[in-house]
């Protein structure tokens, strides 16, 4: 049987030249090498604050481009070796932060059954951990893919340090991100967080693909992307998303709902806007079985007064059902998310992200990252909808979306290099029901 | 549009008399209907015990056939009015126990996914909840699977009562159980589970398709399957099964962990006996890259000494890892246990299940259910391999584990119409680390 290197060009060297002394004490691979225990101070919370003041952390420098491979996914293995994997794509390598938390906790196997990338594509996995705490969850979650055999997941590696695990990666999700605390104000959230998001930024734009696509779930969203793709000069800025699957689901649920169709019949719903309570579902240019929603849904006031608040509340709901917030769902939105940059939009419909505003159509206000309609050819890539029509019960709405983007850029002005702190006008609470 | 009737049987017909009035006031759908209210007493998990001793809770006679359908899942739909849908198959009705608990939590996104069943097999899912409290839960479950718009996914209802739930389901998955409590002994386990299902075993009988396909999850998952197809004469018993996919996914990984190898080359993976510490997972048989384990791996100690042991802690150690228990990988290993049987097993190879013993050719004790081969053609029936070798290695084991199911069966005699529970003899705990 032949032996050869993943096709990934992420694995380090190293590990292949001790292959032979692997396989003889195979019980070794299962725990972290000791160099991550040396790491691992150097990437601690505190660590990670003063990292971003820096262009990269000199500790790491040393281990540049290194991943920790784990247990039964540092063997190699030759895809054109077997008839049944010789088809099979190059494997894409896909980074997961947050990925002891519970989105993730859904979400990785998805990602490792083919149903986000199709049956033909290996992947490896890069399992971003927040802190020292995380790193056993993260070799509990890697054990939990070991006994899950999906065989087009060929590598899973774990670790803390942004700059290792983003090392070539084709995507990068997002999802790790502080959770809002009891008292907490917006403006503190955004500082924090934002901070995570420059770091993360900078890593990628060091070591990750020149093509990868970054989508963004951690809140506040639309901000921690501007700050990420901002500390990323090197990476196309159209290249980053953040998350509004979830909302555009919800709404097409809702529409169905009210209309009493099934949801398949539900197309062409935009979320405008910031993940928060300003968002726009639109159900002025949304279709309901190929026909204008407000000519299947007659009750203006319901539309009016009633749908935006019924998406929005949807996820304060689950908790109170349910006693924990909506990690499935959420998890399923962000495959949604993936899948339509990855297969071609049908004909006539579109989608929904936050995208950086860069010569849009709309008006909107250029270099925030907004949610708008969105197709794709499959290619990874996407282009706007530049024809949907914005009458003026929109506009009003989207106006005030826009104007608190601008608000919490300028709270962020120190993470993207343009001004201070100080400017933070950002008061209200604005988060969604349910969500951190 | 053409309305009509959903493909599966088991709507009620009172829904569709009302469907103009429901159309007309949608919001109402999304509560459990008064009757619900009343049942619940009945179902409450005292009435449950009670209700064992009876052919049939009387109470519920009045509402047989009926579940209660949620959200946007009561709208009626026509698969054959779309393009996309109409070389559907026809709907397949599957009941999930323990709906709101954490296996169920990942596996019926699984389901409705369509990669269990295909991506032509549009499901109906069928939750049952243990009790009243577990009722809010299950309303939280349903809001996730409408929020994930799963286009396979055409029917989801709820409810607490096993005669109403299981009304021509297709599959039921019998994942909800007791936990083992503090200073409970393996007896006391035996008995309240028990109780659960025979009473499952006798509605399954009562209202499920005659040829529906069991699977049991819930522990001590052998003794409880057999349980339930002593309670449900009219079902075959060779279409019940307890669950040892996990057991069989995990000593995959181990053996590929222990070769250096990836784990789709493992194959031909028995675990016989017990889902318990007495199973035995089979190294004699197993192949790696299509040769004898053993010629692969020539560390004889280790086989002997410690595989089993490393396959059986493994999930002790996912819950030292993570904080939680294996229900990810659990959820995975019960798709793959269904996907063993609704597809053809690959040539020369086998799974593992535990299945009812009559006319086995291994001279292991028969009227038990015992983990074996198998093989299947794909149809959702299986048939035993009849030729693997048992060695004195196993010989002795395995007659271990059979006795310890003779054991568990005395102790369940009250349950299954063979004598009184005072003959029971179990005292050791012999739970797999990790579970409950």
């Amino acid at each position: 049987m032949a032996f050869m290197a993943p096709s990934s060009s992420s694995r380090p060297l190293q590990f292949h030249e001790h292959a032979s002394a692997r396989r003889a004490a195979p019980a070794l691979l299962r725990r972290p090498r000791s160099r991550w225990r040396r790491n691992q101070l150097v990437c601690s919370l505190e660590a990670t604050k003063q990292a971003v003041q820096e262009e990269r952390p000199a500790a790491v420098n040393g281990v540049a481009g290194r991943t920790d491979c784990y247990g039964v996914f540092c063997t190699t293995y030759d895809l054109r070796a077997d008839e049944e994997t010789k088809a099979w794509k190059k494997v894409v390598s896909v980074a997961v932060s947050g990925a002891a938390g519970m989105i993730s906790n859904h979400l990785l196997f998805k990602l490792a059954s083919g149903q986000v990338f199709g049956p033909d594509q290996p992947i490896a996995l890069k399992l971003l951990g927040s802190s020292q705490r995380s790193f056993q969850k993260l070799e509990g979650v890697a054990m939990e893919l070991e006994d899950s055999l999906y065989p087009l997941l060929r590598e899973v590696s774990i670790g803390i340090d942004p700059y290792e695990v983003f090392q070539d990666v084709e995507w990068a999700l997002l999802i790790g991100a502080k959770p809002q605390g009891p008292g907490m104000e917006r403006a503190d959230l955004l500082n924090i967080n934002g901070q995570i998001f420059a770091q993360q930024g900078k890593a990628l734009n060091a070591v990750a693909s020149r093509n990868v696509k970054v989508l963004v779930v951690g809140n506040p969203c639309n901000t921690n992307a501007l700050i990420c793709l901002k500390n990323a000069p090197e990476i196309p800025s159209k290249n980053f998303h953040a998350l509004t699957r979830l909302d555009e689901n919800r709404a097409k649920c809702q529409l169905a709902l009210k209309a009493s169709v099934f949801y398949d019949k539900i197309s062409n719903m935009t979320i405008w806007g910031n993940h928060s309570t300003t968002q726009v579902p639109d159900f002025v240019n949304a279709r309901i079985d190929g026909k204008p929603a407000r000519q299947v849904i007659r009750d203006t006031k319901w539309l009016h007064e009633e749908f935006t608040k019924t998406v929005q509340k949807r996820g304060g709901e689950l908790i109170q059902k349910r006693g924990r917030s909506s990690a499935p769902s959420t998890a399923v939105s962000i495959v949604d998310a993936i899948r339509s940059l990855v297969n071609p939009t049908p004909e006539g419909d579109w989608f929904s992200s936050g995208v950086y505003t860069n010569g849009n159509p709309y008006g909107i206000a250029e270099d925030i990252v907004f949610s708008m309609p969105c197709r794709s050819k499959g290619d990874g890539d996407y282009e706007l909808v530049t024809d949907v029509t914005i009458d003026d019960f929109l506009w009003e709405r989207i106006k005030k979306s826009e104007a608190e983007l601008l608000a919490e850029k300028r709270c962020v002005g120190h993470l993207i290099g343009e001004g201070e702190e100080e400017l933070c006008e950002v008061t209200e609470d604005t988060m969604l029901p349910g969500e951190q």
